[in-house]
């Protein structure tokens, strides 16, 4: 991730401008996992095991972000291993088991050198709110909770776990074709 | 949950009354579980194992509850662990394997002095029918079976496994924002 | 099962009239078991492990079955341990892995003395047209290949795996309340 | 598969005609795996292992494949063992993990004496563009990325992992009866 830049510099275009065009000036993206990679459905054995479903078109749109250069990231207060392992499969950071997530990115971004009006935030449920409040950008899946939905800056098309991040790449690196 | 208390004197007002208004006036909250917090559907695996599909959204749903210091409580039929492992989870206690729901639930509120006719129970299938006849508030899923939703004093939006608890919560902690 | 009536005895009516009706003289009744009791997909796992999805609504209308005293029966050419565990928690017996489901279906009816007339299958795929043929009642989800739609004496209004053994209970059982 | 043949001679009818029609001249079928044999979802527990949703009705379909000597073949780009657990069950060769699917195609063909002009090729997303580009006949389900709808053939009924296969099958061996 970008370093040698103060967290008040905001509004001045990054040194190394990415494919990503100017109009959104995105520095990082931050997922909120469940509801947002997944349908917000969890599967629940009887050993206690848990799983989730999530979406093979996301794992391109993950594979473009990477070719693009853009630092993404997950952010989940979910303490289940299997944001991790899924984070790991997509060669995506992850914090997982955070109760803040609103204090854990403003540490994040202090840390490195990363203006929060350039993050960009999708989220879905109200423990997305305080966060989604402190970034630059906000984007929501198309089912995502009717407070999520009138903060956020866009709605998207897919509903969660249907395609937001492959959605969100496709736009960012003019793909629409 | 509340003591002291005989189980006839359904009408006067709780003591302590909790966030949840006065209209409703619940002192317990009982959830079945199949069709009501999964989607009535159950994973079967070639081991005999089994597993159903919960909602995240009613996670947060009962976090408001026990922030609301509102007693909850899980009453279910079926034999298997499942029910025991998302309960815990839930950080909710449960009944499970119970055969005859309307017994098991009579004699609890009776040991724990609450009046019948401060619980609300939602159920969504026959297995509910006599329990829900014994106390005070009855709801239900939209996909209940007609004979429940008939009875039901009113039927949520959400469908089981859909955000029911959720719905619930808000509808009660007035979070319709 | 019936015993002690030749098979050719097909227009008697049965001895001992369940509670089932006349008008459908049903003495055994068959269900396959992908894409009727199952929504026809199989999760497969990267061990090789399946599993399929089921209802719990189904579970309470083999319950009503064997509370009628109804013999029931799944007929099923998949040779996976899953329809075997399912049969058992059903408490439902069970031919897995066959072939030929005329030829099974026809050698269990003699040796039980139970007329092909007053078999009832529920089939939904083209593996089923054969066996469908040769008995006195044909249903199918409402999802069935047009081919048993066709050949059905009744399409039911239920999807495959969304409740079709409950609602024949219902019906058979003059439930519809 | 067929032999002796040059790569060169996509005009010639098939020596061995087989049951599929002249219309369409495939030698070989390939199918990607996710998205056209699954609905494109992952299911990832919390151990890391991975399972897909396929249907049983493809199952049929693959039979048909092989009761009329249509060679068939799985193409994929994940490396995950659960393709390879399908292919095994389903009895279809598997190349998985592959990077460049065009040039593995390519490859194959060239050592086995298939034209690409008679290679039909059922694909989904963007990462079968390339391959999808050489081959004579492109199919796609009707839940696949705009691009390739827009490239295909003919785009089928069945979206992802609902008959895909099946739905091929029936319409290659005149079986929409």
């Amino acid at each position: 991730m970008k370093k040698g830049r103060s967290s008040s510099d905001g509004a001045k275009p990054s040194q190394k401008p990415s494919r990503l065009g100017k109009k959104f000036q995105i520095d990082l993206l931050v997922f909120d996992f469940d509801g947002v990679l997944t349908d917000n459905t969890v599967y629940v054995a009887d050993d206690g095991s848990e799983a989730v479903r999530c979406n093979r078109s996301d794992g391109l749109g993950f594979d473009m972000f990477h070719a693009a250069t853009l630092p993404v990231f997950i952010l989940s207060t979910e303490r289940n291993g299997v944001v991790a392992r899924r984070a790991e499969k997509l060669r995506v950071p992850c914090l997982h088991g955070v109760g803040d997530k609103a204090s854990a990115l403003r540490e994040h971004c202090r840390k490195n050198h990363i203006p929060l009006e350039r993050v960009a935030y999708v989220g879905n449920d109200l423990n997305d709110l305080a966060v989604m409040k402190i970034v630059g950008i906000r984007w929501c899946p198309s089912d995502a909770h009717p407070a999520i939905r009138r903060l956020a800056d866009r709605v998207l098309r897919a509903r969660g776990g249907a395609g937001v991040a492959r959605e969100i790449a496709e736009e960012l690196l003019h793909l629409h074709c």
